[in-house]
């Protein structure tokens, strides 16, 4: 550890993830949003601002905003934050890290700064309880689509009742709803949720941009048939056509030297019985780069891919595009401040796309300037777990990281 | 039609299979094993076979015998028959063509045969109801398991339930229950249930074996991971191992010259989301040759390609047995007896295995020997659905070279 105090701020940051992850009954880190387990996590990081000396706000969504004020209150806050919800049984570190280290940050800085400073924690990021990802963020950002606030949870409840019960909003947001002024500027830290940063020997990396995702629902429609009746010769076999595509694509994509990766992880085979040669595969198709160009040839990729698959088995095969979301770039002075503050902790320079979406990213949307900074995953990035890890040394780079650069940002070196 | 006798006789033929097919609500074609579907047909069949002359025996599981006596009554009897069961919603021909055709081949022999003959309809031969097939030559053979009387149809109702509504058993047989001698020999004409015999252009064929089936239930364990953050290098995907086998066992027997068959009709991926890399994957492997050589080299071929598939993804994989059926010999005199029809009713010979089990195999088990003559399938062979079919011309072609073949067995010639 070269600076002991960031140490102890790891320290005080590892307890304070380990009381959020005791929240509820196990497993534990179920926290989904405008439950009163997220509820519960936002009134302990409530508590713990007022005693870092923050005035606490709370938005019509319930998101969480603790402000340490500025020499300049005319200009546009510095923000930082994450979110505090998980997916059911979750990890320790997924949105929360970003949370509880962010204020290790605002804490740490020596003076008052330039412009305030804020720390936010999101409402309902992961989209587990309404199937609505980042619902805070864009809430915040007047990008709620209509009826979202009507949408319902399994148990039929929907985002405004929730609402009623977790913030006690009398009149939730109206959809397009846009709150206080947007901030200058926006850095979340978040855990990688992969292998990169801990194969690189690196405790944190700089985010260059969050890929854009295209995901297809294909279908390959072959022709039914007895397994032990129907010579190999004239099959027209769904699944070995998807078998081909599968390959196929793994294949080529592990070949584009990190520009995109290709996942199928959901696949349905019909009739689905041993002795009858199947006459449909339904499989789903996630391909995601950082470069647009690179996204785009994917989808040339699959396309190709697909339609030779068919072809051999003599069997039709079709995409539907089922979701879109385009890469997005991280701010260039945002990326240089997170690269010197990187460097000026004697740390090596690793920068890495983000591959799952996030907060920042609704943000980068409404036009806020925003940056990533990634603390390294263990156990091979694995994420959505209790499993998820990560370690005190990527954790105490990561606040010193980002109190440097929160200093630089709002003016207080 | 080089014979009009026989086109008459598949006339009739055709019309009885409808009204059998026309038993019971739509969808027709219904007629479990022990149903009140599939004892309709049998109460119609035994009133053809009054109207032919046989003599009606039902033995203690509700087989249905016609015998039409010979002049050497001391001799073991010449056999045809088949099973008039089907599956839900299934054809018209599986089953039913056998005993209806093979009626008309007794009925067409001109004078007395030396040996007597005999028509028997097997019960239960799909094993759709209780989930054990060929129940009812099983149990003529000797062939039941302990406990299998007792075994139960979804409803509840055992085996042994049932046979006392059907046939009014009070008393039906235990296990190892061996009834009234066995044949001398059995000859079981049925669809072919595959393209083969159309493709050549033939309208019946000899059967040459009954393929041996060894189905495995075969696991690939990958290691999950986020579709978005974890590079494509390094991944342990359990689908892309299991797509590896699928292409390249369907490769591999598609060079084998029609010596076996393989298919892959089950698979299932888990956790089956489309963002998340499948750690385990199960699937059926169908493996089918009429040679026992060539199924030990099919059971080599799958564990080979198993563990190279599992190897390329550092994967685990894994194969259990969880069917094994020996391949099971016509036999040659039989074969030879029919080729001589055949040639006789100036068809063109031709020689399949058959990919399908059938009760042949069970009398076949039981020392008797057994041949078994194929009808052609339209339509690609689709079979076990209401959309099989078969064509007059094959129909009666299998009539003329049955009873030609039953002639010569029994003695009439």
């Amino acid at each position: 550890m070269s600076d002991p105090r960031f140490d102890r701020r790891a320290t005080r940051v590892l307890e304070r993830l380990e009381r959020l992850f005791a929240i509820g009954p196990a497993p534990h880190a179920t926290r989904p949003g405008l439950s009163a387990a997220e509820d519960e996590a936002h009134r302990l990081l409530a508590g713990w601002m007022r005693e870092a000396g923050l005035a606490i706000t709370v938005d019509p969504v319930g998101n969480l905003v603790g402000t340490r004020a500025g020499r300049r209150p005319e200009l546009p806050e510095v923000w930082l934050g994450s979110h505090l919800d998980t997916v059911p049984a979750g990890g320790r570190f997924d949105g929360a890290l970003g949370v509880v280290a962010g204020l290790e940050a605002i804490a740490a800085l020596d003076a008052a700064p330039h412009r305030g400073v804020a720390l936010i924690a999101f409402r309902e990021e992961e989209g587990a309880r309404f199937g609505r990802s980042c619902l805070g963020s864009r809430a915040l950002c007047g990008a709620l689509g209509p009826g979202e606030l009507d949408a319902a949870d399994p148990e039929g409840t929907s985002v405004r009742e929730a609402l009623v019960g977790s913030i006690g909003a009398a009149e939730p947001p109206s959809a397009g709803w846009l709150p206080s002024p947007l901030p200058d500027c926006f850095l979340e830290l978040h855990i990688e949720q992969g292998p990169v940063l801990a194969r690189a020997g690196a405790t944190v990396g700089v985010v260059s941009a969050i890929a854009g995702v295209h995901e297809y629902a294909v279908t390959f429609e072959g022709r039914r048939g007895h397994a032990g009746t129907t010579p190999m010769e004239g099959r027209s076999d769904a699944l070995v056509a998807a078998a081909t595509l599968v390959g196929r694509l793994q294949a080529e994509v592990a070949g584009w030297d990190g520009r995109g990766v290709a996942t199928v992880g959901r696949l349905e085979v019909r009739p689905g019985a041993p002795n009858v040669i199947p006459e449909q595969v339904r499989l789903s198709v996630d391909c995601r780069a950082e470069d647009p160009a690179d996204l785009a040839e994917l989808d040339r990729l699959l396309a190709g891919l697909i339609a030779a698959a068919a072809s051999v088995q003599g069997a039709r095969g079709e995409a539907e595009l089922t979701w879109d979301s385009p890469p997005v770039a991280m701010d260039e002075r945002l990326r240089g401040v997170l690269d010197e503050a990187v460097a000026g902790a004697g740390l090596p320079l690793h920068q890495l796309p983000s591959g799952a979406g996030h907060d920042a990213a609704v943000l980068a949307g409404a036009g806020v300037p925003v940056a990533m900074l990634f603390a390294r995953s263990l156990r091979d990035g694995i994420s959505h777990t209790p499993e998820e890890e990560t370690d005190r040394a990527a954790v105490a780079d990561s606040v010193e990281v980002l109190t440097a650069a929160l200093a630089r940002l709002a003016g207080v070196a």
